[in-house]
């Protein structure tokens, strides 16, 4: 969703490069040593405000964890949080989730979530959704073999979507939830601020658990 | 679901061999003959009383249907539409979806219909679903190359397991829809008796189409 501007977010964003990166285009290989100690990475692409990642890092001091954003004003918001939180295995990137190959070396990334992204219905802005195979692709270059991808939306039409992206993408399926907030298989759900207030009235949530392949063969289509 | 026995069932069955054969395990590769004129062959497994196979047998005169059933009276139910209806492309077996590679030859069956079938949602019966993998290999087996199943159901734990199964066996999705009856991009749905009454009642229907392997290739898991 797009947020309003404030007028806060640049400064505050300048004056916290030790939490932050923007366009980190040289970083490649170099991430572990942004951390207080070196531990499997796991990454956020669309973070929104960042209730989900911040509460994982919370949760699992036992994990580095990247939330990377779009949107200036949004990555604020997580950096107004972890100025206050200083989680010592949090890190935030503004940048672009077309870009990831540029920010991370191949493997350098354990596990990737995607949460609630921008469903994008219109067929013409197909190549924006987050689970296009040119994003799988990103992703795919990121994690080593066989990494996983936790993927959550309330929205019908993408989550159909999805499920043939990936499919098609040639990845494997752990898990399908068709109503996770009512799925006694599902232990230990971390919610975003969105997801909280739409399942609370009452909507339904999707997820998907997918690994990728484990060569690097083309896709089957 | 089971049906109340019948006592005009298998005195019926006795009567029409023309129309209903009873665990045809001589018959791969003779099908064809059994029908007014040969054509592309479909197969629904689990058939019911035969509202789906009958309408669609109705409505697609360019091909031909063949309903399986494992319940005699359910296939007498079907028995007793066709001696009404006598249509030219339909014929009907009494037997067993495990057996289907001793019914037909490989490639003998162009399309494959799965409708309603019985959840079985405790883990310990997992392997009677008809989209266990088992079964699914069953079905490969007397598809050609690339054949395509349709699968519909309203059960969301089936619908769920069914995903990963089918996505796990390497079949490639085409298309998944989670509100079939509320689906713009869905035309000409064809339903059976028990969705009538359940998508009447404001329930989802769910389906998958998909297609198997190009090559013989193992699943990947």
């Amino acid at each position: 969703m797009r947020l309003r501007n404030k007028p806060w977010a640049a400064p505050l964003i300048d004056a916290h490069p030790e939490y932050l990166s923007v366009r980190p285009e040289g970083m490649p290989g170099k991430w572990q040593a942004r951390f207080e100690k070196p531990q499997p990475l796991f990454l956020e692409v669309g973070s929104g405000k960042g209730q989900f990642i911040t509460e994982m890092a919370k949760l699992h001091p036992d994990r580095n964890f990247i939330a990377l954003e779009i949107q200036e004003v949004a990555i604020a918001y997580i950096l107004r949080k972890q100025v206050a939180l200083k989680l010592p295995n949090l890190q935030l990137i503004l940048g672009d989730g077309a870009d990831l190959t540029t920010y991370f070396e191949p493997g350098e990334i354990t596990g990737l979530y995607l949460n609630f992204s921008d469903p994008w219905p219109k067929s013409r802005h197909e190549k924006r959704r987050l689970t296009y195979k040119t994003f799988l692709a990103q992703y795919q270059a990121i994690l080593p073999a066989g990494g996983q991808l936790q993927f959550k939306t309330d929205n019908q039409g993408f989550f159909e979507y999805s499920l043939v992206s990936m499919n098609n993408f040639g990845m494997t399926f752990e898990l399908v939830a068709l109503d996770l907030h009512h799925d006694g298989r599902v232990q230990d759900n971390v919610e975003t601020e969105y997801e909280h207030k739409f399942a609370s009235r009452g909507g339904r949530i999707y997820e998907l658990l997918a690994r990728f392949p484990e060569g690097k063969e083309k896709p089957s289509r």
